[in-house]
């Protein structure tokens, strides 16, 4: 793997942007991103994933100048179309709306319909946190999951994200709505590893830990069975109704035409109703007592959501970001 | 079991709670919420569940006269103490006051700190539902979970209800995050059933579907492993944080002094911003899609959550209500 510094990568990918027809600004936004999934560990869906979203734009899916606009509002809550720009731009604006809608009434909500894959959900999540803000997202997907009693796809892996303010490091869970998202599997056979439980079914009808196999199945297992699908189920289902938006069955199956997406924005500031610094102290008392469960194995401990992410920022930002050769020889013949 | 018609339940209740210091109104509600649970199917959390509560009530934890109280206002989020009240009509409260909030905002929160068990989590979500409204709700319970990592039960299995109105039959998810609730390793006891898959570890530190060696254990699993695992640590801090409250780790492992809850109420109004009756035709269509799903074995269906409780509901009111003698015999008893 190269180490390529996080402002090399930036100003390539946005040179590749400006070329697509991006601004300046959104070349660089858009672009700083991609960067950050990687520096923040999230491979799968930082720099190993701009061929791709740069194959959406080329085929007509994502509108590089397209900026999202509001069409309704009624106090703390609005709906917005993202009249199929950028996803990534896009939910960044959804999630700094509903901030907006926080502070002015303790709690905002942004409903977003016609937008795209918004690439790491977390980094929706993680700008809440950072402002202070309890941040809640949500997105449909296209139809990559078997709702629990079928083999048929149908429901999406609908990202669910929800992020808490702490100052020592906020706690960011990004979970998919099956036991492993499609770009875990990636992962793992990238490593070529097994996973660690079942994760899905092969060709047979198996339950497998082979990720290569439920990949080709399109079956992975929802988390929690028909727990996780159920979850899915609704998670679309709210999306799609405050958008006025498409749910997931009527999306396409192909992931580069995965596009207009329905996209849910929260926000709270525990702020609001005077509770700091009690709120810091609660965080804290929480990942204390994480801390000093004991281990089911020793030398290990237990970990909150996110928990290793600034140390892997710091990390990746100081050694420089891990790119594959590979990919990063794409890149730059862009 | 006996079949019991649902006001001669409603009556029963009421009069023993009208005993205990309920004033009459509230004897009427509270009792209703129990026999409603049974009508609608949730065993666990209805009648079944009535000595326990009153055995909470005589050892102080529950004040029967206590209500809410609203502490701190901004906007459309407040935060409320429950003062140790009845925790089932402290949430009905508290879900009520986030649909009169939505009404005005679009969208509303309620955090409510210092409250009791809810009991039925779903019944919260059906108040949203049944009103027009998404209602969004939660509670952090008693440390009975251990976290991924660990075999020491530090958080909670802290159930979550995601509610979404719908015409022809709300959509309604109730979900603990374990993998089974203790209501439901119960139930697969009482009937002598051993789980669908696994569902916790037994004494030995082994996987195992037998429901008794896992309430004997205490160690369910998080539904999809880290996933639930990491679901609630995060709704343990929005509650606690929120409320200002205390957090799943500051609360008693005795069940009979699992008290001084923190619990979340958010609503949201579909109707708000015009989109019926658009809305309607989503929910249906996304109905639709699943039911034609194919089913992975001949004969079955694939099922929305809450599916089955509008037919339970009417068969337990026409019939009467499903009662265990001896649960029924202890009732009349006290």
């Amino acid at each position: 793997m190269l180490r390529i510094p996080f402002d090399e990568v930036l100003a390539q990918l946005a040179s590749i942007l400006r070329k697509l027809g991006f601004s300046a600004d959104r070349a660089e936004a858009c672009a700083r991103l991609f960067a950050e999934a990687t520096c923040d560990g999230v491979y799968s869906h930082g720099i190993n994933r701009f061929s791709r979203f740069v194959a959406t734009i080329r085929n007509g899916s994502v509108l590089v100048d397209a900026e999202p606009r509001r069409l309704a509002a009624h106090g703390a809550l609005e709906r917005w179309d993202g009249r199929r720009g950028p996803g990534n731009l896009n939910a960044l604006a959804g999630m700094d709306r509903a901030l907006a809608l926080s502070r002015e009434h303790g709690i905002g909500c942004v409903a977003l319909a016609n937008t795209n894959h918004w690439m790491r959900g977390g980094a929706y999540g993680w700008r809440a946190a950072e402002a202070g803000f309890i941040g809640i997202c949500w997105t449909n997907t296209m139809p990559n999951l078997p709702p629990w009693g079928s083999a048929e796809r149908v429901i999406g892996n609908n990202p669910l994200v929800i992020a808490v303010p702490r100052a020592a490091g906020p706690v960011v869970l990004d979970m998919a709505m099956s036991q492993f998202s499609y770009g875990a599997l990636e992962g793992y056979r990238k490593r070529g590893e097994l996973l660690p439980v079942e994760g899905g079914f092969d060709a047979l009808g198996n339950l497998t830990r082979d990720p290569a196999s439920i990949e080709a199945s399109w079956r992975p297992l929802p988390a929690g069975y028909w727990k996780g699908s159920g979850l899915s189920i609704v998670l679309d289902m709210i999306a799609a109704m405050m958008t006025l938006g498409r749910a997931t069955h009527q999306l396409s199956h192909d992931p580069e035409f995965e596009c207009g997406l329905s996209q849910m924005f929260l926000a709270m500031e525990p702020a609001a109703l005077g509770g700091e610094p009690r709120t810091e102290e609660i965080a804290g008392s929480i990942v204390a007592s994480l801390h000093s469960a004991k281990p089911a194995r020793t030398g290990t401990r237990v970990r909150y959501p996110g928990e290793e992410t600034l140390r892997i920022r710091a990390e990746n930002r100081e050694l420089g970001l891990l790119v594959d050769p590979a990919v990063w020889a794409a890149i730059q013949s862009m």
